[in-house]
């Protein structure tokens, strides 16, 4: 007996005939004889007719009424999957996040977990029932709604295997695995079936969208081993844990793509202590996120500072910035919406000499211009123009054989 | 400046463009300089929806799962409300039925309140805001979501009414207050100013739909006074409290037709002590709501016993009272579903000779037949054929002149 936690996705539980396939799944795995956690999200669909109702009504809805609007996505889905395994004769109970014990801070719409009180889980699981819980969802201090921002269920079902010491925990989604590159963009793409953490991370902030960032930097922090696959067949997925065993030859993983940049070019600002600092203060404290950073310090201590951040939060940026410059003595922000970053991921790159060179002959090659470049212990990032990334990741992917290297 | 309780129902919010137009009418009393709290129902059609996506993944759905999916339908018009009003500049927060601090016992589908405990809502009233609170639905203390039924919101508008001290509670819905009969039968019903508990709660036990007996009875407990009004103009509706000045000749208030009911016979069971007991107490004990109940004992102490309940729940009493006839020494039991009741109501009807000699030759006159008779201080409740509903309720309205007595 072992005991497991599930996460299935928006589109794993889009209707009620894939809640009932969901359902079959989560009865094999229980009478196998295992304890069984699932987590789910709100049918696809759901949460952007909610959104688009929010806004008929109001410009700027408030981050509460948003959770307090949105957290009945989950929570639909969750009673709809219990009544599912009681038709198929499974004990099962639902639990919305703050009934599952999942605490949060008081940040609406991008809620922190900051605690577990797994009690009632365990008690659930004691008597017999599959526990079906809301992802995506917690409670705060003051008896608040919050829900965690994109990804937020699979950051649920990671935390929650974390809490209950589950000894699988399997990320269910509408694709295979996680792949050497998107598999739509490149066609001979390969499924990888295992990959560190920080691959993974590295991967997941490149815009690969299996999983984000936060969940798998959860994972790596609390250990959690985690299983990436399809809730549509009964392929193996990819698992993602701490240390993975490679071929000595294998340095790059994969090739990802991030169209969702914005590039913010902050310039002619003095370069003295502390400019820098106040810049990503602002950002960093009405939660802009921002990604790759470059300075260059120009002539006469006149700096450009350039940086990324998700294309929505773009505009915001900038009425963030204005009264920081005037602050800091001066300068000029412009925004160029349309550029991608290219990464490129694998452990141990900085010890292969070549690895750059060869992404950046690749590019050459097909006249793909950089704009940035940034690197990382396991990753470069690049960001080029957005009509050429798709372009520059099949001659990357090509350039690295990594269609060769998946199993 | 007063405190008002509004309830709006779910064809009042039935999509954004009626939630906009509530959110006018709340602004246009807040404005006014009252304290405003708000109770709405789930839009309308949401609660059929997600009972027909359980019902597809399960037979029968546990109570307790259809209150965690149910639930939702009233969390998604709050945060709606909130947004709103926040929309057109005014201070409003969003409360589920936790939050508002409902607490119920534990019995899901059909709870009954137990307790407001209105702290926060006194404090939100403080701090400024308009406060929306969802209806229909409350917490148990264990922490499980409950819902309390049919005219559920009706339930909360008064119970917080009654908590929280209001000067009034305005129930709105989608007619313009109480008749004297249904307008859609009977085109010359007359809409009732004033009207008393006792009468209202009649009339709403006869089939007449404005509003639930079970919230009725909770204002006449708690002494709240309410107004029926429709939520799509500003005329004035029906004002429903204790005492009533009615000139002395008014003595019947109105007619109503009940078609939703069944009528159960359990014939030749024993007539000894506690056999009725026997047969009624199982039918609580399931929460089968009995309405009339008409007894005849005949020959050598065998008696026939005939009783109406809602259609829905007549073939579950069928297989309540199989067990209990063995046990009770023998019977049969017949249901006929085609009945519809009709009730004469008026308050001092009892001491006006006449008035069930006029119904009895109204209905003789047009050839209906009557088959059960049950009378009460205020209320005459004949059974017929369901065919013959309507009619009755027109030649009865015109015996009485009752197209004459409305404002």
């Amino acid at each position: 007996m072992a005991r497991i936690v599930q996460k299935y996705g928006g589109t794993s539980v889009g209707d009620v005939e894939r809640i009932r396939k969901v359902a079959e799944r989560i009865k094999l795995t229980r009478d196998q004889g295992n304890e069984v956690v699932v987590v789910v999200s709100a049918r696809s669909g759901v949460t952007n007719e909610l959104l688009a109702r929010a806004k008929s009504l109001c410009d700027e809805p408030s981050d509460r009424e948003l959770d307090m609007l949105l957290s009945v996505g989950e929570q639909e889905t969750i009673a709809l999957t219990a009544m599912a395994l009681h038709g198929m004769g499974v004990d099962a109970v639902s639990r919305t996040g703050a009934q599952a014990g999942i605490f949060t801070d008081k940040v609406h719409t991008r809620a922190k977990i900051q605690a577990i009180k797994s009690e009632t889980i365990e008690k659930d699981l004691a008597e017999g029932h599959v526990v079906i819980v809301a992802g995506f969802q917690g409670i705060n201090e003051d008896g608040q709604i919050t829900t965690f921002g994109r990804g937020g269920s699979d950051l649920t079902a990671i935390a929650m295997a974390a809490a209950i010491h589950a000894d699988k925990c399997e990320i269910y989604t509408d694709v295979d695995g996680v792949y050497t590159a998107d598999p739509r963009v490149v066609t001979d793409a390969c499924k990888l079936s295992e990959l560190s953490y920080d691959e993974m991370l590295e991967l997941a902030s490149s815009g690969t969208k299996v999983m984000q960032s936060r969940s798998v930097e959860f994972a790596k922090k609390h250990n959690v081993v985690f299983e990436v696959r399809s809730s549509f067949n009964f392929n193996p997925g990819t698992i993602v844990k701490e240390e993975v065993s490679y071929m000595e030859k294998v340095v790059v993983r994969g090739v990802s793509v991030d169209k969702d940049q914005a590039k913010v070019i902050v310039s002619n600002i003095l370069d003295k202590p502390g400019t820098s600092a106040k810049v990503f203060r602002a950002l960093a404290d009405a939660n802009v996120l921002v990604d790759m950073i470059v300075q260059n310090v120009g002539r006469q201590g006149i700096a450009n500072l350039t940086f990324t951040v998700p294309q929505g939060d773009s505009q915001s940026a900038v009425k963030l910035l204005e009264p920081v410059l005037d602050e800091i003595g001066g300068g000029q922000i412009a925004i160029h919406e349309h550029v991608a970053k290219l990464s490129v991921v694998g452990v141990g790159m900085k010890t292969h000499s070549g690895v750059a060179a060869t992404v950046f002959q690749a590019l050459a090659d097909n006249e793909i211009n950089i704009d940035l470049i940034s690197t990382s212990e396991i990753k470069i990032s690049i960001v080029i123009d957005q009509d050429r990334a798709d372009e520059a990741a099949r001659v990357t992917h090509a350039a690295f054989e990594l269609d060769k290297i998946g199993d």
